[in-house]
């Protein structure tokens, strides 16, 4: 099965298209998962790390359809780390989600290769559904990752239009050229990803293998890109903590509430440490203050996609 | 001691700017070392990596400054790869090497700050001196390993211009724009390249901590580049395998022959492999087939920079 049938049939299935970043830092924790840990050691800590995503799995797998680990979190700690995250990827596909690795990998031709394997592969130690990827590097750099992606049913998230504010200073450069007067990098990236995921498409599904990271914090462009990329899978950061709301990422959607994932990693994971949730639950009600967050998510998404409603 | 510093003492002990890159690729593994290892099994084939690159690393740090791991091809072997990764950081490091981490990492800021803390930090479990970096999501992701690379005396190379054909995909687009009517995108990411290192510079050094990677590929645009750059180490990919003569990265040199590392990977780590190491040492001898790879790129460099010779 196709990685956009595989989300399709995760989203149908919640009724919802909500993807839990996990995001874990250390002096975020429940204080009940940091007692007794010191912070300056990686296994430690590392071990906490994955006490706490294993957790939040519980939490949200019976709730949402996939889980985005953010490998940043997890190499902090080192090889350590490392174990944690892989531990977590395999947990979260145990409970059935479909799990994104946010590692904004790549490299040369060559040496893309080996991260596509890695990740992605047959065998691969990670394991992971999908992987996001960075298009710097240009079209040869992002092949080894959409054959691989082709050839194992996995996908791949190319960063196009990112949430945070400095995104701007590269991605909206406006490009001069005979055959594209006044696009913007972004504009020329998405493009090329769309042709990408074209490519990989099969003949009765909507979305190809390739999709795209378009943030939240930017509505105007991501109906822009919705309709440049109408092949492409979506996966929306900036809903939340960043700023974005259920409103803006409404036109990343298709007629059938399909074609994108919408990330909130702080606002669910660490809810307990936010209003209304923590004085409504209290830090040792930490799952139930996710569980919470996560439900208030999908209400507002609901809110605002009619066809993904019960 | 800052990053820059360090380098330049590093260059001019041994007298040559060559970087080696520790690019395990089981495959091309002396027969010696892949005997009885099932390329199946990660922590078989991440010892074996491991016992590669310290025998590598043997042979190379008595002759070259610096080495540069690539984290794709451990990370491939997951977990087990990225404790054989972390390994041989510490043991280029004992043995004296400078250590570039490539890993052509980003995210946004609050997740690029747990890159370059984990990375470049106090008590990083991964202890590299430098580590490379992807310009895509723009300022906001750059300015922690900026600041890190600043607090830690640590160095930061810039992906620029890569030494791939399809990184003029996007890095080659014209841009339009009132301040800067016809440049380049890499050359806009070069000028900011170019003001974060001047915003790390010590008074009484040339180079601040903030380099870039410029591949040996394009003599021109390294030429251009070097003096769009005048404060930022080189970090020049591409040399010997992809193409790149001692000729054409000739221009990447300030006149004392400082200012530029020169990367060559499979050209000296598999140099067994290849003629006429092969036929004059055999497998057998791989590694004195790796020092008279290293020795012969020494010396052409040294043909081409008069001021770096004994």
């Amino acid at each position: 099965m196709t990685f956009s049938n595989t989300l399709s049939q995760a989203i149908v299935t919640k009724k919802n298209p909500v993807l839990v970043g996990l995001d874990p830092r250390f002096d975020s924790l429940p204080e009940i998962i940091r007692s007794g840990v010191d912070p300056n050691n990686a296994v430690d800590v590392a071990a906490a790390f994955q006490q706490f995503c294993r957790a939040v799995i519980d939490v949200v797998a019976p709730l949402v359809p996939a889980v985005k680990p953010q490998s940043a979190f997890f190499e902090q700690y080192g090889p350590a780390g490392m174990v944690a995250l892989a531990t977590v990827v395999r947990y979260a596909r145990s409970k059935g989600l479909v799990v994104i690795f946010d590692g904004k990998r790549n490299d040369i031709g060559s040496t893309a290769e080996a991260y596509a394997a890695g990740i992605l592969g047959q065998n691969s130690p990670w394991g992971a559904d999908a992987l996001t990827v960075s298009p710097y590097l240009g079209d040869d750099s992002l092949s080894p990752f959409v054959n691989m992606a082709d050839d194992r049913d996995a996908g791949v998230f190319v960063l196009v239009k990112t949430s945070n504010p400095g995104g701007a200073m590269l991605q909206d450069l406006v490009v001069d050229s005979k055959n594209s007067m006044g696009k913007t990098v972004y504009r020329r990236v998405a493009e090329h990803v769309q042709e990408l995921s074209l490519s990989t498409k099969k003949a009765n599904e909507i979305y190809g293998s390739v999709g795209a990271v378009v943030g939240a914090t930017w509505p105007t462009q991501l109906a822009e890109l919705r309709a440049a990329m109408p092949n492409c899978w979506f996966l929306v950061p900036g809903f939340g903590s960043q700023g974005g709301s259920a409103k803006a990422v409404a036109a990343a959607f298709d007629e059938n509430g399909l074609g994108a994932i919408i990330n909130n990693s702080r606002g669910i994971i660490f809810a307990y440490k936010k209003e209304p949730f923590q004085s409504k639950f209290g830090e040792q009600n930490w799952q139930a203050a996710i569980e919470a967050a996560t439900l208030e998510m999908i209400e507002q998404l609901r809110a605002e996609l009619p066809s993904s409603k019960e």
